[in-house]
């Protein structure tokens, strides 16, 4: 399928700090929208409805998994999130460029349902200073940490999936490598053609 | 042939404003060389040979074609100029990227020589306005530009052997841009895996 906008899906490991990443993106960069995915988990404190999630039953969820209406779906730790089919086409129809933030496993799904889709990879710059971010968060136990570190090390495996791979070290680099990939992809010839045609013509 | 360097490929027709935003990439972005061509033209009031161009005898120019010392070369108004092969790969050898600024002819050349180039094109926001442009100079006659324009749209129709097409209508947006082709060309996942593979055997 062929859209005016385009698709970018960012992962990361949990404490790579995609999530500074992908806020100051959206407040930066116009005409990027950040999607919304539905989810069976129940809204934390402070989450909204149709801003964090569309947060739906279990039943319905089942109905849109058969009617196809996720273009990418996971489950993760008892819960399922998904990209609606719908709520995607709407926004490229209109020239949107969409934003996803996705778990490695839905990204590759996402990836065999929009091929042309850019997928970003947020590095941390060592195994040591991710554990070091997670243990400064205060949140979690050793335990915890030793769980998340095994799915870091999880999703790292999966890199060489993605077409860009962005090291957070430097924070305001790393936003400047990221940012880029959107500028660049909207400034390639796919998406220039039509407005170099036409200029060519006014010659 | 394999580089830890990127090439890149600036082409414009004249007036499109590609000097301002060479000048200021090369500036602004660490690790990145503007190429130094060859040519057989003599130097012009200001030129320095060695940081403008290598300039070179007609036998000599001969003698490097003969040799293979060009990447690319080609013959502008009765004068040549090519890319040396040398001085390139010494560059990129070294894992610096290197940024040509050529003709869309050279660049076709270069194509072919390097296929994995990445190849901008500067737009101008339309035929009008490259034609004010080239008026507020001053330096060409009503005769000059009109040859101006026919070049320029020759080398307009090139557009579509060009990665990317950035359009110079706010200078500004243009430069941002122009930079990211070369911030997202670094963060590609050819260009990073190695030091992601790196840090994935550190968990």
């Amino acid at each position: 399928m062929h859209h005016p906008g385009n698709v970018f899906v960012v992962s990361a490991p949990s404490g790579a700090g995609k999530s500074t990443l992908v806020q100051r993106l959206v407040r930066s960069v116009p005409d990027l929208i950040f999607s919304i995915s539905f989810t069976t988990r129940k809204p934390r404190p402070g989450e909204v409805d149709g801003r964090d999630y569309f947060y739906i039953a279990d039943d319905r969820f089942d109905a849109m998994v058969r009617d196809g209406g996720f273009v990418e779906w996971v489950q993760v730790y008892g819960h399922r999130y998904g990209t609606g089919r719908d709520w995607l086409n709407e926004m490229l129809a209109t020239g949107q460029d969409v934003l996803l933030d996705i778990e490695t496993t839905g990204a590759l799904n996402l990836r065999k349902a929009i091929p042309e889709a850019r997928m970003i990879f947020i590095l941390p710059p060592s195994a040591d200073s991710l554990e070091q971010r997670l243990r400064s968060r205060g949140k979690d136990s050793d335990e915890q940490i030793a769980i998340r570190m095994r799915h870091a090390r999880h999703e790292m495996e999966l890199y060489p999936a993605y077409d860009y791979l962005v090291m957070n070290d430097d924070l305001e680099l790393a936003y400047r490598q990221f940012e880029s990939v959107i500028l660049a992809t909207r400034a390639s010839r796919e998406r220039m053609a039509p407005a170099a045609q036409c200029i060519l013509e006014g010659f």
